[in-house]
């Protein structure tokens, strides 16, 4: 419910912003304008850092999250394709699976997640818990099933115990393994970007040509999708509005889900929380660059073709949405038991 | 010079203590027998925490062991077959390298590995420096080249940056690369484990049956080849002494360093530090346990049939030579720029 309000606050918000596309703003005269835009009537909102996870989940998602036991390879855990020391992606067009498969589509970051409206570019998952189970048992990524992931830790008794103390039942189910990462996966937010610090009123926490980037990206109507905590993540929007997005991708898109053919190329608007961090961007990972993706972005949804100065300057916006990454000491994975089943990648 | 000192002294000890092999000892009496094995006689050494590397260099070479943009996919980094999670080693019989690849051998743990006489199994690289530039531009491996690497991380403005500071030089090489990543490695030892306080005094620190362990390993003759301070990985030995190793891996050992028929199956004894997490075993990875790897060693190398109960009391002692793993925090890799090349990993 509480979600439901905050999604159809942003699209209303959303929509007013892209109204005023067109608005003439004196760009020249940014820090001017600073005082008339900030901060009560901005459509971005400062993240947070988490609270109130349980600490074992996190503690024991954490291991999880990093453990490749959960592939059938034992080569892939959650971190090869949402790497935390890459901003929570891969930075590839699209991830690597079992066997070296080309995956459909480009990785989103893990970044912030907990802050989408639903998960997956095409929203087929309602949460990060039921997020959790798909790459595991996809034949795409993981490979493998829930049955046998269950099977592995099952097998390792410091698992066993941990899972036991954390969840107090005798049993471990894919239930509690999903409940854990995203328990993990919720504490993966990053506050205090320069922007949000601009947000809060510290006037120098970013120059005079990212407010202007600021500015053009608000007025210009970027912000109609890309707005709220996430800076994106609380609508699907079609890719291709006002011309076509050409890509050998065949991702479906919302279709995918819902079956309609208007649903086609609709995806979840990406977070553009640490978008320095997540290039190749687009749902195909086609555009390399923050500039190459300002561009396209700005003629296929807005009809408006940037001058080079605006994209540098959104550009240089769009990097003080860069917040503090997650420091997180490695987990030091519980040993298999002469129980566990070994690995064989190359079967 | 004290390098060969320190493998000369350990191959006579080795020596000594293999043709002690048959001697009977009453292993019942194991905790009575503590004193006159302890400490000063002892072949097995304690590993004391790293010191003396420079910090710069450790800090820029932990990034890098974490980089997959060292490989020509952008998906394998040092880490993802010596996962400092997994006991520095991936798991796995044999690694999985770009495009999936099948590795010719057992991934060797990083953890100690500063304390390995030679490196890699057949002893081709003299140091952790020569070490780290093989997997980097290694076919079957990270498959990209020394070349690529540097100008992979020459356009990226943070570690020039930090190569400039660490090294002083303005210009990055593969020199510097493997240089970084080997101090970095050189900090990866692992002390306090629980044999290592025995031998400096607590008789606590090991049970009854750990000691009988220890004291059939010792006396039974596994401690000619696994001594020193690594316990192990400071001698080449040949694989099958007594009985031949029946493997249908094709790896040559050290005869594919010399050339030398007689040198086909002869490796770098491993560390034993560890073992415990670093299954499955030998070079082909093809023991799953530790009991059957005890096993299959007391027939090939020394002629002798293990009871059950001498294999559960060697595994228990294999046990205490687990040490403090590495708390790492993990790194935050500096993003690349817009003229950083994107990997292609499917090209």
């Amino acid at each position: 419910m509480v979600k439901m309000k905050k999604t159809m606050l942003a699209c209303m918000l959303g929509s007013l912003a892209y109204m005023a596309g067109g608005y003439a703003v004196a760009q020249d005269k940014a820090a001017e304008a600073t005082e008339r835009y900030k901060p009560n009537d901005e459509l971005i909102v400062a993240v947070e850092p988490a609270v109130g996870q349980d600490p074992g989940q996190v503690e024991l998602g954490k291991k999880l999250w990093f453990d490749p036991r959960l592939s059938r390879s034992g080569f892939i855990s959650c971190n090869s394709c949402h790497n935390l020391s890459m901003g929570g992606s891969d930075n590839l067009p699209t991830s690597i699976g079992h066997n070296w498969q080309e995956g459909p589509i480009n990785s989103p970051t893990v970044l912030n997640s907990s802050l989408n409206f639903v998960q997956f570019w095409d929203g087929r998952a309602a949460d990060l818990k039921e997020q959790a189970g798909g790459p595991i048992a996809n034949p795409m990524e993981m490979a493998f099933t829930h049955d046998l992931a269950v099977e592995i830790l099952e097998s390792i008794p410091a698992y066993k115990e941990e899972f036991k103390k954390v969840f107090g039942k005798d049993e471990i189910t894919i239930d509690e393994i999903t409940q854990a990462l995203a328990s993990f996966e919720e504490t993966l937010v990053t506050p205090n970007a320069r922007f949000d610090l601009w947000l809060k009123g510290d006037d120098n926490a970013i120059n005079d040509q990212e407010l202007r980037g600021y500015l053009t990206f608000k007025n210009s109507g970027c912000v109609a999708c890309h707005n709220g905590v996430a800076v994106g993540g609380n609508t699907f929007q079609k890719m291709g509005v006002i011309e076509p997005y050409v890509t050998d991708n065949e991702s479906a898109g919302v279709a995918g889900v819902t079956g309609n053919d208007i649903d086609r190329m609709r995806f979840k608007v990406p977070t553009l929380r640490n978008v320095e961090l997540t290039y190749p961007y687009f749902h195909d990972g086609a555009a390399n660059t923050l500039a190459e993706s300002v561009d396209i972005m700005g003629r296929l949804q807005l009809g408006r073709k940037f001058t080079e100065n605006e994209i540098e300057d959104i550009v240089a916006f769009l990097k003080t949405l860069t917040g503090d990454q997650p420091q997180l000491v490695m987990p030091i994975l519980p040993p298999s038991s002469d129980l566990t089943p070994r690995a064989k990648p190359f079967d």
